[in-house]
């Protein structure tokens, strides 16, 4: 009689889990020439897959993160995590993003914090961090250092471009600079540019960094500084924006955090505790200059600005097939965002399927686990693997 | 021959302005008790008149000012100021609250930095600042204040009390506690209490402030400092919760400041670049002590709470006319907060009437002379003065 399994084995134990990963290092030797005009002697991306690379090599995956986001989808770095990757409930065995089927490429973008060549590496010329020197990077330098490592890969063709948010737009950039290297560009919670709001919350957010007497203009790391409490305003800031008014009623109402009101006690409110909680811990962790490079990438992304300001015209170049979803109660990328990309590739003749899923979770919902949103995820995916893998 | 005006008078001199004004000052000099249980030996408000009290008295009309607001509502300290008052689109002969007819008092509230008892006042027990010191004040306590001035000015019942925002507020915390001294509320852009969305973007403004090293703790006047930079911040994100998402794309679009993207220029977009002017004018001339007085007593007002969390019950003492007045695209204080008042009011047999207003402008669309907004003030008005002056 075989062994059966524990009742509860560890997470990283679970069926449908992808277990404990390794990450991997990709490191470009060749120069990279950005947008901005200047060229990097070299970069390493740093990267996980999930699932199998089969013998044609039709089945990867490309995962694209958002903002503060990173490689570390799914899966555990050791059995003591407590917990997963950041996409752990959408990539998994039997998952929306089958690693039964599908092998799943997630990296940490040029300019990260978390292992990709960054602010936080050594610049060859100085022999010092980059710090605030890391140049601009913007949209279309992702695309492009992310195609360098499909080809180390010997990845030709993704069966798919996955990511919500600014992970979105990169899928969106991928599909216009190079429509012959995928099959489908799943973009959620997207938007084809940012609004003035968008870009006003992001402002804010640098200038409570910028502000932050540790910040040194970004050489914080000479100083041997973190700008922590510019870095915890700014995640406030953010996290507000990527959740509901609904959900936060429903999450936190007016509830307390202890006794009376109105003694002026500096938490009052659980809301407050929360966000103090999310930003405090977010600021241990994320480098500041990082989180300006990010932004302004937020910020710059728009491709129908190479084509005479005209969306129709910018995605015509597509050849993929597009998944757009969005979420009702996403303020921060509203649904009428992703229906402007849907309306633009529609125009332009492209096979455009779309969802707009019913959630109280704002902007954040496309990193939870939604029934309808997972379902919609997982039909889209599996015609996919037909299509490219005869699965 | 009689002689003509000038064919461009200064704005004070126009037929419709109130013209040049001069404050005045009401001194309490009977303690206080607040509802924190602190007691204030004595106050003084600094408020503004416009039109003449009738005999009977029964013509006034108290505007109660919003966050940061002030005394100074309609026309001129002297004719050479550049702007009038924050409301004198609204306020002054032949307009919505139309001085040919009414007497309006505008004050400063007590914890205000514009001449009333508050944060930068002296401390009569220690002959210093009160600065952080300055007790917990809240919109229960505003009232009061009011009432006494009231009193001082022989207003035994006002013919309406009118507020946007914060004063909006007071307005219902006036029906609530002094039924019999108002004939009409008129609450504006205006909610029950906060979301924890709403309060969560307080605490960030708060959290701003408190993080600038030169807040001390709310010492900072002792210091001869000023915590510019937290309160520009604070004031940043105010604003743009202020306003609406189409608003701004309609104001300022993605418009560059100059020349190209990407460059990593510190201010690129005009949406920053006047998030900037805005943040640091308004943190030139605002207390930080009182901005956080203020956004606490937002968070604080809930007048259900002392109902069995029962807004019908609350508000079931009320005797006034009440007209509720909101915006389509004011997502701080929104149409649906509105309604909920517009529904209590209703269950609880009261004479309401109401409006949701179309305009782009978000929350900041209270101050705005919107054709409709200004129509339905101005018709609501005129009822009232027939109700109570018979004119």
């Amino acid at each position: 009689m075989p062994q059966s399994r524990p009742a509860n084995p560890p997470h990283s134990q679970q069926d449908n889990s992808v277990g404990v990963v390794v990450p991997q290092v990709y490191r470009h030797d060749k120069p990279l020439t950005l947008q901005c005009g200047v060229t990097l002697p070299g970069y390493e991306l740093i990267y996980e897959t999930y699932g199998t690379l089969n013998a044609a090599k039709t089945n990867a995956i490309l995962i694209c993160h958002a903002l503060s986001g990173h490689h570390h989808a799914a899966g555990f770095h050791d059995t003591a995590e407590a917990k997963p990757g950041w996409w752990d409930n959408c990539i998994g065995p039997g998952k929306p993003i089958d690693t039964n089927i599908f092998f799943v490429v997630s990296l940490n973008n040029l300019g990260g914090c978390h292992g990709s060549t960054g602010p936080r590496s050594i610049n060859p010329d100085t022999g010092k961090p980059y710090g605030p020197e890391f140049p601009n990077v913007v949209v279309k330098d992702w695309v492009n250092s992310q195609v360098h490592l499909a080809d180390a890969l010997g990845i030709e063709k993704f069966a798919a471009i996955i990511g919500g948010s600014l992970g979105g737009m990169q899928a969106l950039q991928w599909s216009i600079d190079y429509p012959q290297r995928l099959h489908a560009a799943v973009l959620i919670a997207c938007a084809a540019k940012l609004s003035a709001q968008n870009i006003a919350f992001n402002e804010i957010a640098r200038q409570a960094i910028a502000s932050d007497p540790n910040f040194f203009a970004g050489h914080y790391a000479t100083e041997d500084k973190i700008p922590d409490k510019g870095l915890m305003l700014a995640r406030m800031i953010g996290h507000v924006t990527y959740l509901s008014d609904d959900g936060m009623r429903e999450k936190f109402g007016r509830e307390l955090k202890s006794g009376d009101l109105g003694r002026g006690a500096d938490v009052e409110f659980q809301v407050e505790s929360y966000l103090h909680h999310q930003g405090r811990s977010f600021s241990q962790s994320f480098d500041a200059n990082t989180y300006m490079l990010m932004t302004r990438a937020l910020d710059y992304f728009d491709p129908a600005r190479d084509a005479n300001d005209n969306l129709v015209e910018a995605v015509s170049k597509a050849s993929a097939k597009f998944l757009v979803v969005s979420f009702t109660s996403d303020w921060r990328f509203a649904v009428e965002r992703s229906k402007e990309i849907v309306d633009a590739l529609m125009a332009a003749g492209k096979n455009v399927a779309s969802a707009v899923i019913q959630s109280d979770h704002g902007h954040d919902s496309f990193l939870l686990p939604i029934d309808r949103y997972t379902k919609v995820l997982q039909a889209y995916l599996r015609r996919v693997a037909q299509e490219v893998v005869g699965e």
